[in-house]
């Protein structure tokens, strides 16, 4: 495995989905982020089935930058619960991966 | 890594995706489910490529309810041969993870 | 964990999401290859924040092929520096894992 994770979030509008993107790339939180549609999310809310258009963001940081990562999308998430879920990655390119390192170092003295 | 799971599987027509992503939902073998557009799915059948649009399902449960999941998701599956595919979770917003452990419990005495 | 990848690249032209897959499959350096549209990429260059639309391209390959793709892959690229990031698979369908690595055996004598 290696120290990349490919961190997604997802929002019910498309300008939540470009402000949070921008937002943690600005802040160095990530190095990049893809928008995607989302046609429908199928979930039980309050006991019925509800199927709604979504946007997802996934981003792509390293472990080091995670929780700083994490913590920034659920304060500035417009959901009541939202959903950030890292997966790791079993091998990337090195010089893309030596990019993402770069694009969102540890803050100094982190 | 967590034990919270995202497992896809692909279809050729949306009403296939919505059917199984609603059905799964409603049986508890999975939290929620995302249903993406796919443009084109390139494969080899019978010595040929093929290239045909497709749509991905993707739900999100746990460890536990995987098996039943997979199980379930072969029996309703129009293809011959369904691909249905887990991805590990490095990391899972607390509450998110346990938002999807209490939507898909294991059934009492499972 | 499995022996199973999905390996993604990202472009910007629809076309060499096409060519790529298509070589890729031919080649049976992966089963099969999936097209989807980015609708925002949001990155980074020379100090400025930059957000425009991408393809991205998913193949489903094994450990074992996983260096030649990402070679083939870095070779065939349009872009300078090209993600190849390969994903972790927990756990994949029996009669679907073993067409997959039917698909893209290694060559003799590898």
């Amino acid at each position: 495995m290696t120290d990349i994770l490919l961190v997604s979030t997802t929002v019910a509008e498309r300008a939540d989905a470009e402000r949070l993107a921008r937002t943690m790339v600005e802040q160095r939180l990530a190095a990049c982020a893809q928008i995607e549609r989302i046609e429908a999310s199928v979930y039980r809310w309050q006991g019925a089935l509800q199927q709604e258009p979504e946007w997802r963001v996934e981003f792509k940081t390293t472990e080091a930058r995670y929780a700083g990562l994490e913590a920034a999308l659920l304060a500035a998430h417009p959901y009541e619960v939202p959903a950030v879920v890292a997966v790791p990655t079993h091998t990337v390119s090195t010089a893309f991966a030596e990019w993402v390192r770069a694009e969102c170092p540890l803050p100094d003295g982190a």
